[in-house]
């Protein structure tokens, strides 16, 4: 029973989330999980309690490709999902990777240092931020979630934006993310003896999330925003959080952000407005769809400041998929995802 | 043998720390360690490897207070430094506190919310990081040392404010620090089942650290910096991160800000620039007087980044606190401090 | 809609945890939330996204009896439960507490150092681990959830003793739980800078779940357990591990010491009897009902080893209590339960 | 200036404390650093701060071999050792690695199933703990640095074995480590993001620390000691901690057991023998050299439970090795080790 689907790339952290989510999904159901580097191998190896795989063993992307299913969730390294899904398939598609994010082309050139596959199909996807694209998602055939990194940016800066009430020549996001966000591949610097008791800047100019969280904020300028985005590693396994600041252009309170923010969000079942006491936080968000939002006022220097916490790995990739494959086929757009987090 | 100290607030994690680096220093001894809350205690108890204090208990404020010593560190409470050290006392002191590192009371009242009760004294003091104003240390008989925060936004600011490649007019600061930075008193919040996998925002628009930084970095500019300034506490027990942002004022590379920040700190023994390939991180850090810092260009936007690390104890507070010490009393700057943390 | 229940000690780790969970549960509505140091708080301040909470703030626990409901959960500190559940309110009972889990007066009054208020009524409640007492616990009105460590070694050891294959003359368990074990009172030594990096034993020969493990294994063995027990807290937030060793009494392999586990423990829905190459983690059973068991002979020293792991505040604690409130009230066993944890 | 001596693979966690603990040893100079895996690489590359490096790569183990020195530590994975230093090579060597520490090559067969290399060499090393063999290491040119589970349960278990306290017919030793015991190599399930919130067991029956704790054991009992030993992963980056227990062969205090210890290890610069209200923590040991010890009995059950605490690489592996290179060298024997680890 339920919708067929598979997950490409189902042994990586994001792959794996969107498995354990499915798991609980009352309306879809995984027919192929593949993972190129453990062929073979049972699912059950990996996510030892879902019973709803018992039985079942990864495969290649190939045969997994063969099997009937209506929608592919693409968990792939950059690159894979751009070569394959260049071209429709006939399934519906959900890529949690950057290949189909950017608009432009020039832009995927630029930031990626190399031309994309197929450049005409990228005009095709939607940009899978439900939040602000939900008419989209629900009519696309091909979706591209959002970097884990540009959800965070985005649902804490698109308010201030919409209303106007940010200098849009310059905004600098501060972000800190999971261990996590580096991957299962991770490799040195990753293990734990490394990254406990550690906190690190990375890419300090040249992110590959900063052109999507640009293209996506001057759409709603309507001019073009230019950001700064410095990324951090902190010790802990999932979670992240930006603070943003941003001139702004005229006097206004703490409280009026924060109400434009309810404004944009209200009626929304995965964005939670934060009141003037109340500041995000990554932990009781981690295995939840849920983003935290909220933001100060600065009178001294005439500046804002927007946070915006989520769990990498569900609002920042698996969750945020399932969201709006639930759109795609026509589910509740709630069905399978968790809002509430474990405190402590 | 040694000269004879005292550290105040000796049971706090800061004062625990100035103990511990003391325990090893050859020119120093301490004669007195107070602790209202823990008075009669022994000193080993807390601190069970340091040979130096077998036999020693913590005793109260008043009754070191009336022991013979040449230098007291205060890591006091905020407002106690400031009642006892008004007026002089015949002993050179270290403050950690935040008592009396603003020359101007009207600030003071400002971020305090309360006046000082003695106004008169804070031109007396000397702001005491010691890459600033180390002359002025030498001399003085009362050093104020720098706040956790500052020491780091500083050492990694003052550079591009000196070279004047930084628009002065907004820089905006990052914060990311361990926990024992809330302090052993701490409380709610604190715990390890809450801090851990957390990552959160506080103090979003009033830190009290930032008057500092501004006064001397203003000192510096010749004019007055106006900065914004949100700390961050991120699961580790030490180590603290500024990730700082602002408007270049002119073309500049990352090797020429690296090349003003080389220039500032030649000969520094407690600030490693870093070079553009690498970034300053937390661990390697803990348990050192070191600071690690550097800075990028980011000529697409036009913005500077830059960059310090260091152990908010050591660097932070009581490191910092030796090397003023150090020469207060005459001793080479490094003695008893170290410079190399563990790895892993 | 739903039984009316109430949660005692509501702002302990345990009491949220169950706030958590009956915030989920289909069939039981929380009508009342005792907590005697935040009477007046909201709910949704420890439990922001708790939907079912908004509105109701914690109350005291004389407020709370006041208020009809079905089912009392308590997770009040020790001795309160004691003093309020002595004799029969009219409602049933799920106790976390240590108060009425010892059948005997005598042994809790060697163990806790004092005699019980009411001795006469231990005999009243049944001991909550409902893979030993099913049907008693169904028929129950008052049930003393056990131990987190006793829940774990008594699934681990129960089919070993129960099969007779271990020395049941001396048992030795060695017990590893996350820092929340420690309760959010917890106070020093439980801060993050103070437990992180840190592992350590505690109580090393009197700890108070060892008469409670002892009176249900001898139960099974028909003859006196002896157990030694030594607990330790290792840097996680969530988790407790034992691994317990016995002398065999006979040659048996692992594959048959896991057999007896498998047979003991079929059709349980929340004890996962793991295979000879996998071994029991806690980070997958995080937030879960779950526990997981193994065991390994050593055929070289005739030397049982038995393993389990679970969540301290789920089957440790909150979940068991759950599960147990589902047989009294007549639901299904797992209903508002999970059993997959996160990973990672 | 300083004993010219070398480091081959000086690139893992063990060889890098080495060098870290070289870098301030005032009688010994690293004259090559051998790390097959990154032969041209700067050693500061890893260890930024040790300024003693500044210019030196590391070489292959063949160039380092050709270089002059008096001692070489080896910290080369198992099975390289054996091959290099099976015969005598004029240099006296120090090896971290399990190659030479069992006298017996039957015993080296059965629990590494191959046949030791040079089998007739491994009566030629001494067993590197120093607290147990002091003066066969000082005469000696090869000594074999123990296990670091084995150096923890044989600074436990030695002095109630020599005592004649406990019953050597069976110890049981539960061990916890830190993940830097994996090794860098490290691999899947040692990354942050799978290692933290995680406790673990793994080679529950069969670790190769076991044949050298029995034959150290059973040299001292003057009779078989047998031995269970069970190691577990727990989230912390260093530590290691051991709890034994062990039947009593007649009735004694805890005061008698800790008394036995003090004895044992009067005079000992890095054994600490703990009071009966203090319990062995592996925090403030880490970067040290120092282990601390306690024992207790317990009455009741006629059991005593010995624990023992140190720093995986520290007293676990390069600071014993350190300590024994003192002593072979002619050095004090605390020369360049470290007793006061950082608290919090």
């Amino acid at each position: 029973v339920g919708h067929p689907v598979m997950v490409l790339g189902a042994s990586g952290y994001g792959g794996l989330e969107l498995l354990r989510l499915l798991d609980g999904h009352p309306g879809m159901r995984v027919v192929a999980a593949a993972a190129s580097t453990r062929v073979g191998d049972p699912v059950g190896g990996l996510l030892p309690h879902a019973s709803s795989y018992e039985g079942m063993s990864f495969v290649s992307v190939e045969e997994a490709m063969a099997v009937d299913a209506e929608l592919v969730f693409s968990s792939l390294p950059h690159g894979q999902s751009a070569s394959i899904f260049g071209r429709g398939l006939g399934k519906k598609v959900v890529d949690v990777s950057g290949d189909f994010r950017l608009r432009d082309p020039l832009l995927y050139e630029k930031w990626h240092r190399e031309s994309h596959p197929h450049p005409d199909s990228l005009a095709e996807w939607a940009y899978g931020l439900t939040e602000l694209r939900r008419e989209e998602i629900r009519e696309a055939d091909r979706v591209a979630d959002p970097g884990c990194y540009a959800a965070a940016a985005i649902l804490a800066l698109s308010p201030l934006v919409e209303a106007g009430v940010v200098d849009t020549s310059w905004i600098h996001i501060d972000a800190k993310s999971g261990i996590s966000g580096a991957g299962r591949a991770g490799g040195e610097g990753f293990g734990f003896a490394e990254a406990a008791e550690n906190a690190r800047p990375y890419t300090v100019t040249g992110h590959k999330h900063i052109p999507e969280i640009e293209q996506e904020l001057s759409a709603l300028a309507g001019s073009e925003v230019e950001i700064t985005f410095v990324p951090h590693l902190v010790p802990m396994s999932r979670g992240l959080l930006v603070t943003c600041a941003a001139r702004l252009t005229r006097e206004v309170s703490s409280a009026e952000l924060i109400e434009a923010m309810r404004e944009r969000f209200r009626g929304e079942p995965f964005v939670r407005v934060l009141d003037k006491d109340v500041l995000p936080e990554t932990k009781r968000l981690s295995g939840t769809n849920t983003a935290e939002v909220t933001a100060r006022a600065d009178p001294r220097t005439g500046v804002a400041l927007a946070m915006a916490a989520l769990d990498n790995l569900g609002k920042g990739a698996a969750g945020q998929a399932v969201q709006n494959a639930n759109l795609m086929l026509g589910f509740g757009e709630t069905t399978g995802l968790a809002t509430q987090g474990l405190v402590p």
